[in-house]
């Protein structure tokens, strides 16, 4: 049986491959007798499990070794606040709005630190990406704050700003949660990269930071001890108890991204390549639909999150049916946006993409 | 196949039904087409989900309706930051230190109010429980703080401190997170009760917070929102993406404490019995051996976490080797208490017990 195509947002669509591996080991993981979930973080059979998986990560994003890897809780929201404290001395920061993501950090922020809002793309409603050149960085900015992918208004940066070009010394800090490991990272651009994982790499609850070595050990007095960046990294991780669950689904994603292939590519370029093909196949019929619509600027379309109108909200519920019928599943826009989006996260195969495209030519047809 | 006895002291020895019926639902839940994992967390699937996880645990700790059940992340860790900010509006908070986890607690506090130690039992090297009548309460503490069962230090309260008969209107927060649903609680002398899932509940990554909601509304202005009670409670655990599969499997382990027997006992009541029994059978034997010893005084000895040492430290190695071939898993004790730990969760079945105590008998017949 085909399981059915689902666009969530997030939590998302995991492979297949994955959740098999999982039902598989879920009462006796290797031998050990023990479900992953039953294990001490502290015994070797969970040592062993956290350390492939980053290195696993390490390998499929080249992460540089003078990069620390954090496998901490409580998603992008709370990084919101976590990162202020551990970056910003209390001193100023720089933040990019593009949409609600951004938004929502700064306004967090806020309690934490003094924050310059060093471009924001609000008057084109978060449909554009404002140009690089024309930001208005600080001089004594702690770190500049962007969302290179906004899950809800589907605003991608498909590169990250180069602020040294710009001769600003601050790090750049990405919130990456809704595309991270859909592309390479250009780490000589950043300080520190964060996101939930619950998009392209395992279940919620899972927060993943990679952190540059030198941005440690400058958290605010006020900062809980199981986030404080630098804690956690002396600790491995386990200052606190981690979520050992999800640090291991997220092993099994990061093996299957190894194995992917599509032609000559293998891994993450083989992601890549397919991450361009699925979203040209869904935008470009959204183009020529004549029905359908797409409200981002065609530079800054993100790969991940496609969000798009019908004519008339009226026919949201017949449509959102008629997906469901044909094993399209959470297809319904954010509330705060309306509308459709469909996710087209790593797991999701080029079939579901397609399968989505014969769904939106035969709605339009009957309805248009 | 039997599956070995796993004492971790966790994560911990989950029930072989819950790992049954998640591996049955792994890649399709309820005809959902979907894993847990891969749900919304705003879509109808996981809701049902939530909702019925809470009002479960509701059932089997007989919750009163002016309490609010959060499901958060961090751990107790994390609350040990979290519940100051929450409660203490940066004034005075009384502590009793009786082993590592109320002193962390208590460390970790001063950060943010002016913490007084009312009592420790640091002078009997945390092996016993300082008396209520005798702890030395301020008069305004915005709480006062204890930690009900201390995993490493095996040592429990069996009856909650009944502070209003001090005179102290403060309320009582329980760091319940190692005997949580294995006895009843008594509601009317508590004010929070949080506690770490990762042993007798579920995952680890999962931390629960009950509050009374008189309590809620009063966080210092430096509190994440994402763990600022009230903001929590208001979004009904979904201000930011909850981690939705452990929720999911703690849910699980509500339904099967429910279906629990023990003679003319059902639900919690046959757990308490059944932890009763369980922990009389090895103290009883530990006790008897002149061989193995508990420095725990009578009074307070844990039922969930027995630390017992052998008469030299130079027969742990081969007293943990043979355990694992029997199939008695993770006995070896906290690092910092040395020894073993044998911690007894509500999922460890009596015949694991007895397992282990048959084990003890031939370990010390060979080697006493």
């Amino acid at each position: 049986m085909t399981r059915p195509f689902n666009f969530s947002a997030g939590p998302a669509a995991l492979p297949e491959e994955v959740l098999q591996q999982a039902a598989a080991d879920m009462l006796d993981w290797h031998g050990s007798g023990m479900s992953v979930m039953e294990m001490s973080h502290r015994g070797k059979e969970f040592i062993s499990i956290a350390r492939q998986a980053e290195a696993d990560l390490r390998e499929i994003l080249s992460i540089p070794e003078h990069f620390k890897v954090l496998f901490m809780q409580g998603g992008a929201i709370a990084e919101n606040a976590i990162l202020p404290m551990n970056l910003s001395r209390g001193g100023r920061a720089d933040y990019v709005i593009t949409g609600s993501w951004s938004q929502k950090s700064a306004k967090e922020a806020r309690k934490y630190c003094d924050v310059h809002v060093a471009a924001t793309n609000e008057g084109d409603h978060h449909t554009t990406l404002p140009d690089v050149d024309r930001w208005q960085l600080s001089d004594d900015a702690a770190y500049v704050h962007v969302c290179s992918n906004e899950t809800i208004h589907g605003v991608e940066m498909h590169e990250l700003p180069d602020l040294a070009a710009r001769g600003c010394k601050a790090p750049l800090v990405i919130d990456c949660s809704s595309h991270i490991a859909s592309r390479p990272i250009d780490w000589t651009r950043v300080g520190v990269a964060y996101g939930g994982a619950q998009k392209n790499i395992g279940p919620s609850g899972l927060t993943l930071v990679i952190v540059r070595e030198d941005l440690l050990g400058q958290a605010l007095p006020i900062t809980p001890s199981g986030f404080n960046y630098q804690i956690v990294s002396d600790n491995e991780s386990m200052y606190n108890t981690p979520p050992t669950y999800a640090w291991y689904i997220a092993g099994l994603v990061f093996q299957w991204i190894k194995r992917q292939r599509e032609g000559d590519l293998t891994g993450l370029a083989a992601i890549d390549a397919r991450a361009t093909a699925k979203a040209r196949l869904l935008y470009d019929h959204i183009d020529a639909s004549g029905f359908y619509v797409n409200t981002v600027a065609r530079n800054c379309r993100s790969r991940m999150n496609v969000p798009f109108f019908l004519p008339s909200d009226d026919l949201n519920a017949a449509f959102l049916a008629g997906a469901q019928e044909r094993g399209l599943l959470q297809l319904k826009g954010h509330k705060s946006v309306g509308g459709m989006r469909a996710s087209l996260y790593n797991a999701m195969p080029l079939a579901g993409v397609q399968a989505l495209v014969d769904y939106l030519k035969d709605f339009a047809q009957r309805h248009g």
